[in-house]
């Protein structure tokens, strides 16, 4: 570290500072800052004194009162300058909103979902133009911009919320196979749940905890990541932080790893709720790494990550003034399903290692892996990491446990400085204490997890994918056939006419008329318009009629076809 | 705070500088001691520079480039000194005593925890050579910001968390009477919370839910609050949206209510998780409206609000440019335990009305009335408000229900854009499905409420509060007597020479030597130093050792002031 005399010498004295105190943009920060360079000349001042009495009489080496207290107040100061810093008072961390971010055409995917017939007033209502929003709404620009996203993104899950089907109950009502949610198992999960191990309380549950999470459960979690991700050496709870739900840790984690407007790239088709979390907090903006359905002799398979895409996609954002510094990686991926391979995930890691880049990598999916031939890899069971401080892995219960009612999401990273910086967040991501205890109790039983959860799961996965799989190639609808997820990515091209994503979301409503849920491509950042992921983690039950629901919506997308060829030909 | 230039221009170069780093007892500290105060000049010579350029083109007024990067800089460096302050780096002499010596002595409230013997590892991790520790860091500028604002605001709190006091295994444990939890009816609720009722599991709970929280909840919470907060007519639950936690809420309205830049008026002194709540992400400004502990002709209690002072603090701020666009009201108050009078609230609503002002009205405090003689009036029970649509209330169990482990907060609005607004960020802010089964479980037992926990609370609060109350009135010290809260606000003036706020930190880290923890006025952002809050809502037990160690604090620092004034008479 250089110490330049000239700088510190040069003539700074009163009048400066209290010039510069005066004309400043933002005094108080000048005036903290000023008395902040006094005690530190003081506090060296004083060490020195100390230096010279102890030359002199040895014995006494202990740290002095006084000089505690003048670090008490070093401490002080710079607590008030980051805190003033931060809060903007120099209006230099802070951002004013750009404009783009008060577009609700929802690129997020499905924007124009939210304009449904069905719902008049809500389609005025967004429908308004944003001079009016900005008079009427009386909430912040950020508040307007982020309730538009809102209702575009959630707008027919809320639909389903209110309306499900129930064979008996209402017969009419949305099957959901839009949502990646895993309820083969709710039967066994439910009676681990009601066993009594689950139910004990104590006063710390009722309590405020650690904000990281409760120690017992960051080191049940150490365990249990050490023996399922199968790591070289035992975990250290240390590196684990507890908060309600992997996208509020890709949210937090977004917010203290990358300042306003800096970049990360994410290979696309994307999981949407990264990029729905990503925009509510953070400023971060996401640059798409486009995989190509084609296989070619670079990209062997369809839709596959390369490094050289990655470098491809770095390189361009750079060449436009980005300042790209992370990557995140989804593995086993949503939608695609794919399962990288170890040679593949260690390219990918240093690749990022040699661009300096953060890797949040997101494993929630490690549990649903059902074709056993092949092997899963967590970065966590890597010998060494190409840049173990900037990998940072994600975790949760909502797919492989498909328990996503529960909100929880656990980070493991070795960064001491990112455990605490997201551990701070956890104040206002918390989880409660009995529901940390039933994690815990869950996550310890082995024998149950073993014996019982995992081959069932893996199982009626099988037989799931299997039945929807069987219906798909009947139909000949060609997708992806890759062993892990909830979901197969599937191909309808051939139901577009022409291939646009206006008749890709015609598509969906179709499907929705029919009160079928499904996820449209466009959602994913998809860059070729006629993809669709189909979750089939569900019921037996539901699947069937869902089924009958899909191809019923074909039948009637087919004749809405030939009749526009039809007419077409017509007007010729 | 003074300002003298002839510290600041004695000769103090590098020979100085270097010499002492060499020598140093804590090379690390002086090493980056000398590189801040390096940066602290530079960044001044940066704005004096700028300042001289906008005086020849004023129109370039925006914070520089190169102005904000030596601000992240400096921002850096500091979090990194406090860092090693705080983990005891500069006591290594004290290394060399006997381990329990190197038990709190606490800088700004126990900094040496961190070096317990028992984190050999964390140990090694704060000493790393700080040149790494510079290169390595890599988080954004808000997060070392907001780690380091989380470790200065609730480092005392882990401290207490990893060394909570037993009677029988760690009787020397801290008693925390600085935090804000009602630990008096734990037996209660742990009962209620055992009942076969609470344990019900089924499909709903354990997938995703509205964001804005489950329907039967907010069904719940909308008669809750209608019975409990005297509604005139049934209230809707559509207008009710679930997060965890009120400090979620306060945040998310922020930042759904607020601009960038925008301020808030908040009576202070002013609840300090509100505070830490509002800097994690939303860049609201909160304005103080300073209360006097003094009584006059306009304010006839101590720290009286009055639409007077709301008034000045409004207008003052709009002198100075700034937005003001809400007022923060918590009623009862924290940790005044003010009750608002209907006729005072209605002026404060009416005066927000008249500014266009958005009023956040937390009445988290409303079950801790211990007075069954002074009425609370919740907003909730008005039959017309100023400005109903920029009325909005936030209440939570962790108080009057004493589960603030449930992470659970409530708001209630009939402004719907912002029911919708905060509900999208319910995306990261959700609360397990079966927390808020239990959640409904316990609202809905008003049998359980009205008969069992609400008298049984009243009476031991009223018990606890006597109990403490007597003791101050024995010490002599005046506090606050208002019938509400888990808290008195006590005046320690008398204990501090001279007052000021160095010396009321210094005050509370010999309390914290003690092992007990009380919150300063400082934290509370109290205009006049010498103010303590004190939580009595705890044991029984622990309140008799906390008052002794409290007493023991106070008479050692009796003794202190004695010396010290004995000090300052020979020196004169």
């Amino acid at each position: 570290m250089s110490h330049q005399s000239d700088t510190l010498h040069k003539p700074c004295g009163q009048t400066k500072g209290q010039g510069l105190r005066n004309q400043s943009p933002h005094p108080q920060v000048m005036e903290l800052i000023l008395h902040l360079r006094q005690t530190i000349e003081d506090y060296i001042t004083q060490l020195e004194t100390r230096h010279l009495q102890q030359d002199r009489e040895p014995e006494k080496q202990g740290h002095s009162q006084a000089t505690r207290e003048q670090e008490a107040i070093l401490v002080h100061l710079m607590c008030q300058v980051i805190s003033l810093l931060y809060s903007g008072a120099t209006s230099s961390l802070e951002l004013q909103l750009p404009l783009h971010s008060l577009d609700i055409r929802g690129d997020v995917g499905g924007g124009q979902l939210a304009q449904s017939p069905r719902e008049p007033d809500q389609l005025s209502h967004q429908l308004s133009d944003s001079e009016a929003a900005f008079t009427n709404y009386d909430l912040s620009n950020h508040g307007i911009a982020i309730s538009a996203l809102y209702h575009s993104t959630f707008r027919d899950f809320m639909a389903y919320q209110r309306d499900k089907y129930q064979e008996e109950k209402n017969p009419s009502g949305f099957i959901n196979l839009g949502i990646n949610e895993n309820k083969l198992c709710v039967d066994l999960m439910t009676e681990r749940l009601s066993r009594s191990d689950m139910n004990y309380i104590d006063d710390d549950l009722l309590q405020y905890s650690d904000w990281k999470g409760h120690a017992f459960l960051r080191k049940e979690l150490a365990r249990f990541f050490t023996h399922y991700s199968k790591a070289p050496a035992q975990l250290d709870p240390e590196n684990v932080v507890v908060l309600n739900g992997c996208c509020s840790l890709f949210s937090v984690l977004t917010m203290v790893l990358f300042n306003p407007g800096e970049a990360i790239l994410a290979p696309t088709p994307f999981y949407p709720g990264f990029t729905f979390a990503s925009r509510l907090y953070s400023k971060v903006e996401l640059i798409c790494v486009h995989l190509d359905s084609e296989v070619t002799e670079a990209a062997t398979c369809h839709f596959q990550l390369t490094v050289g895409k990655l470098e491809k996609a770095l390189l361009d954002a750079r060449l436009e003034g980005k300042k790209v510094k992370g990557l995140v990686l989804i593995n086993p991926n949503n939608p695609l399903g794919d399962i990288y391979s170890r040679d593949t995930l260690n390219e990918y890691l240093e690749f990022a290692k040699r661009y300096n880049l953060h890797v949040i990598i997101d494993e929630i999916y490690m549990g649903t892996v059902f074709d056993e031939s092949i092997p899963f890899h967590s970065v966590l069971s890597m010998e060494s990491l190409p840049d173990p401080k900037k990998t940072h892995v994600i975790w949760g219960t909502s797919k492989g446990f498909g328990i996503s009612g529960f909100r929880f999401g656990a980070l493991y990273t070795t960064n001491k400085d990112l455990v605490s910086a997201v551990g701070a967040f956890g104040f206002l991501h918390g989880i409660s204490g009995i529901t940390q205890h039933k994690m815990c109790r869950l996550l310890q039983d082995r024998e149950w997890i073993d014996n019982v959860y995992v081959p069932t799961n893996r199982s009626r996965l099988q037989e799931a994918h299997r039945f929807i799989t069987n219906q798909l190639k009947a139909l000949g609808i060609p997708f992806l056939n890759r062993g892990s997820g909830l979901y197969v990515w599937m191909n309808l091209k051939k139901y577009l006419d022409p291939c646009t994503f206006e008749e890709e979301l015609l598509l969906y409503r179709r499907f929705l008329d029919h009160k079928l849920l499904l996820s449209p491509g466009k959602a994913y950042m998809c860059k070729e318009p006629g993809w669709f992921r189909l979750t089939f983690s569900d019921k037996p039950l539901h699947l069937k009629v869902a089924m009958q629901l899909f191809s019923r919506a074909l039948v009637e997308q087919k004749q809405y076809l030939v009749e526009k060829q039809r007419k077409d030909a017509l007007s010729e």
